[in-house]
C-alpha cells in the first residue's frame, strides 16, 4: 500500500514516516508540508532519522495523492478539510487523527466520505478505542448495582483534568447504560460528600512524573470489582493505529468509519 | 418471584437463602435438603442466620417446586439431574451453579431445557462471566501483535494452578483469536526460556494470604497494554449471580442459557 | 497470655473474641460490657458465634483486669479513659484502637502509660501502619523530582473524602519530605488546573461497590514510578493487629507505644 | 561537577552524555572510548544527538580523568577495573553500573575504593534500589503470617525468567526475614501444587509487548495485602541514577558505596 504522510516535518509526521517504514505491506510514496516550510525538498527518510528514502518533502499534495493508496493525516482542521477533498477526488483512503474538528468541518468530511473511505478518531490508539467499546458493553450488561468510576494518570505537565480520553470513556459508559453523562458525572470529591448516588459516574485524576497516559474504568458491585485498563507506553501508538486503519480501509467501500470499525467491533445494526 | 433453594443447609444454600431474602422481587417459598439430613424440619431463615421465615426445610422437592417460579441449585451432579427433571415438569426456571457436570448429565439437562428455562454456568459470578466475554472480544479485535497473558492470585490454601477461572479466561482468549489453547498455552517460565513465541497465551500464578480470587488478562502490544481484571471480594457473588439469573429467566422461553445470555452479551448468531 | 475484651457485645468486640480464640498463646479470661447492657451474663463464646467458653459478660471490669495480662479496647474515648486507669493499676497491657480521642484524653492516657505498656493507634491494621512507615522513608529518600499522589477507594456508603487513612499516608509523606501537608495538599483537580506544582501532594478518591478499603501512594519520577499499596480484604485485620500488639506489649516496659513500635520500625532516635 | 563518560559511543554512553547535559550542576569534560573505535575524535554532543559541545571522544582516559571530578561507567568488567585504578589515582568519584563483575574484580575495586569514593550497583535506578530497601524492611517487620510473592513483567524479547531484578527483590525479602532464598524459593506452579508452604517466596513472570520492566512484591496476610511496585517507563532511569550518585559521592570520603547509601537508606550499623 502506497502512503502519503501530510504534516511530514512535524513530530507526529516524522513518527508516521518511521511507522510506515517498519510496517510490512506499506511504502512511503509522498511527504507533504505546508507552503514555505523549511523542510520542503528535504529527504523524508533523513528527516525521520532513517536512511534516505528518495521521497522529497513537497508542498504540492495533488501529484502525491494521485499516485498513492492512502494518506495519514494528523494536522489541523483546516488542512484536514483540504486533504479530505483531495483524497476524495483521488479516491484513496484518508486516515484522520487530527483533533479539534468542529461540526461544520465534520459535515464536509462526511461529504468527502461519499467518494472514498475515511477513518477518523479523536484517539487513534487501538487500545483506547477497544477499551471504549468494552466499557460500553460492560456498562450495558451490568445495571447500576455496579458503580462506575474512571481513573486517569498523566505526567506533571498536563494542564487539564480529567483527560479527554477519560471523558470519552465516561461517555462510553453512559451510552452503555443509556444515560446522559453530564447529569450523572461526579468530578470532585472533597470533605463531606455524602454517600455515593446510584447511577453516578465518578472521575479521579492523578498527575506525576513522565507518565504518558493510563486510564482505568472501575465497575464495582457488591462483592466484586471489574477493572478495564489501558496504559500507553510511548507516543508511537497513535501512528501505529493510523497505519493499521489505512491497511484496513484499503478494501472498504466509501464511507466514514471509526476505529471501532477497524477493530471489527461495530455490530451491523449500530452502523 | 417464588424461589426454592435446594441443598439449603449447606454453606452455599444458606448464602442463597440470605441473598433471596435481600433481593427485591424475590421470596423464598421452599428449602430442600436430602433425605435424612439433620436440618429437615428446621426453619430456613434461622438456619441462614436471619429471622425465622416459616419455610421449613423438607426432603420432598415435589410440592416445593409445584408452587414456585424457580429453583436455585448449587448441589451435586446427581442431585442436579433429578432437580432438572422436576423443574422441567413444573415448568419453572432452574439455575444451575453445580460444578463437575459430565457430558452424559449435560445431555439430560439439555433434554429438560426443552420444557423450561435452564441457566447453567461453571462460575455464576456476573463479573467473571462478563470478563470472559470482554476477553473474547478483545482477543478477536486485536491480532497477535498483542501478546496475551493470564494472571491469577488466590489464597494460600488453594492446591492447584492455574485456577479453573484462569483457564476459562485463557479459553475465551483462544476462542476470540480462533486458536487451540492447548497448543499455545505457556504455563511455566523459569531459567532460559528464549523469547516469547508469537501467539502464545501465558499463565502466571500468585498464592498468598486469604485472597478470594483475582484474575487479570493482559494484552500487551508495541507501546500499549490493556488489562482486564476481576476481583472477588466475598463468596456471595455466586449467589447474587444466581438470583439475577433466576429473575432474568422468568420471562424466557424454555432453553439452555448461559450467564452471557443473562448479561445480554450473546449475539443472536452465536446462539 | 490472658486477655480481656471490653465492649464485648459490639461488632468489634465479638470479632476480638473470635481472634483471641484463634490466636496461639492467647486465651480469653474476661468480657466486659457497660452496665445495663442486655448481654450481661451471656456466654462470650456463644455471643461471638463460637462454642461456649464459660466466660460470662460482666459490667465489672476490676476483677476481670486483676487476673488478666492485657485488655483489647475498641470502645469510646470516655470508656477508654476509664479502662486506661484500671489497666495502669493492674499493670497490664492496654491496646487502644478507639478513635476520636482528643488532646485532653491523650494526656491522661500518657499518664496511665507510666505504669503499664499502652499501645495506641488510629488504625490497628499491621499493613496500614507498615505502609505509613514505608511511605515516610520513600518520601525522605527521594527528593521532589518525584511527585507524590495518594489514591484511595472505599465502598459506596462512605460519606467523606479523602479517607482518614489517606490523610495519614499523606501526612507520612509530608513528614518524610520535611514539609507541611496543609500547604502542599491538592485535593481537587477539575477543568484547567495548570501544570502540577513541584512538591505538591495530590489526593484522589474512588467510591463504589463494597470495597472495604484500598490505599496507594504513588511516587512518580522521570521515567519511573513507585507504588506502595494496601488492600483490606475484611474487617478482622484491626482485631488481628490488636492481638499482635498485645503479645508484643507483654514483655515491654511501661510506656506509650505505636503500631510502628510493634512492627519494629521505629528507630531508637525517633522514640 | 566535571564528569567523564566512558564507553561514550555506546547506547548507554550516549544516554549518559544527554543526562549530564540536562542535569543542573554538571558539565561533561571528557568522553572516552576504546582504542580504535570509529568515533575517536568525534564531538561527544553531536554523537548524543545534541548540539556540538567541543568535547572530543578520546581513547586516552588519563588526561580526561585528571581534570574531572567524577566518571560514569557502564562498560565491561575488564574496562571498569582499569578505570577504577585511574579514578583512584585521580581521587575522583567512580560510578559503576557495569554488570557481570566477578569476585576477583570486586576485590580490586574495593582496593581502589580506599582512595576515592566508588558507588556501584547492579541496577542504577533510584526506584528499584529504594524498592529493595522497602521490601527488606517490610519482610522484617511482618512475620511469615504474610506470604511473599514477586511478580515481574517484561517485553516479549526477554529470554530468561525471573528477571535479575526480581531475584534481587526476592533476595531483599529473604534477608529481611533472615532466611536463605534458595531454600524457600518457588519458581514454578502448575497442576497439583498442594497448599502454599509457610515461609516460601514465590515468583511469577509475565512477558509481552514492549514493557520495559515492572516489578511487584506482594505481602499477603489474613485479610490484607501490601503491594510494593516499581514501573520503568524508559531506559534513561539508569543514567539518571548514575548522575545522582555522582553528585552525592562528590562530598564523600573514599569508600565503596551502594545506591542505598545514595538514597540515605543504610543505617549506620549496616555499613
Amino acid at each position: 500500500m502506497k502512503l502519503v504522510v501530510v504534516g511530514a516535518a512535524g513530530r507526529m509526521g516524522r513518527t508516521l514516516i518511521r511507522i510506515v517504514a517498519e510496517t510490512p505491506g506499506m511504502v512511503l510514496t509522498g511527504a507533504v508540508e505546508r507552503e514555505g516550510a523549511a523542510e520542503i525538498g528535504a529527504d523524508a527518510g533523513l528527516l525521520a532519522g532513517l536512511e534516505a528514502n528518495d521521497v522529497k518533502v513537497t508542498d504540492d499534495p495533488l501529484p502525491a495523492f494521485a499516485k498513492a493508496d492512502g494518506v495519514l493525516d494528523f494536522t489541523s482542521p483546516a488542512a484536514t478539510l483540504q486533504f479530505s477533498e483531495l483524497a476524495a477526488q483521488a479516491r484513496i483512503v484518508h486516515v484522520i487523527g487530527t483533533t479539534g474538528i468542529g461540526p461544520e468541518e465534520e459535515t464536509r468530511i462526511e461529504a468527502a466520505a461519499r467518494h472514498a473511505p475515511v477513518i477518523k478518531s479523536g484517539n487513534m490508539s487501538l487500545g483506547v478505542n477497544l477499551l471504549a467499546v468494552l466499557v460500553r458493553e460492560a456498562a450495558k450488561a451490568l445495571d447500576d448495582d455496579f458503580d462506575i468510576e474512571v481513573l486517569e494518570m498523566h505526567h506533571r505537565h498536563k494542564v487539564d483534568a480529567p483527560s479527554g480520553t477519560a471523558l470519552l470513556l465516561g461517555q462510553a459508559a453512559a451510552e452503555g447504560r443509556g444515560i446522559d453523562l453530564a447529569q450523572h458525572s461526579v468530578r470532585v470529591r472533597d470533605g463531606h460528600t455524602g454517600a455515593r448516588e446510584r447511577g453516578d459516574i465518578g472521575f479521579a485524576t492523578l498527575r506525576g512524573g513522565s507518565v504518558i497516559g493510563e486510564h482505568s474504568v472501575v465497575l464495582a458491585g457488591e462483592g466484586e470489582v471489574i477493572e478495564l485498563t489501558h496504559k500507553a507506553g510511548d507516543r508511537t501508538i497513535f501512528a501505529r493505529g493510523a497505519a493499521k486503519a489505512a491497511l484496513w480501509g484499503r478494501a472498504k467501500k466509501p464511507g466514514l468509519y471509526s476505529m471501532a470499525d477497524v477493530l471489527g467491533l461495530n455490530k451491523e445494526q449500530d452502523r
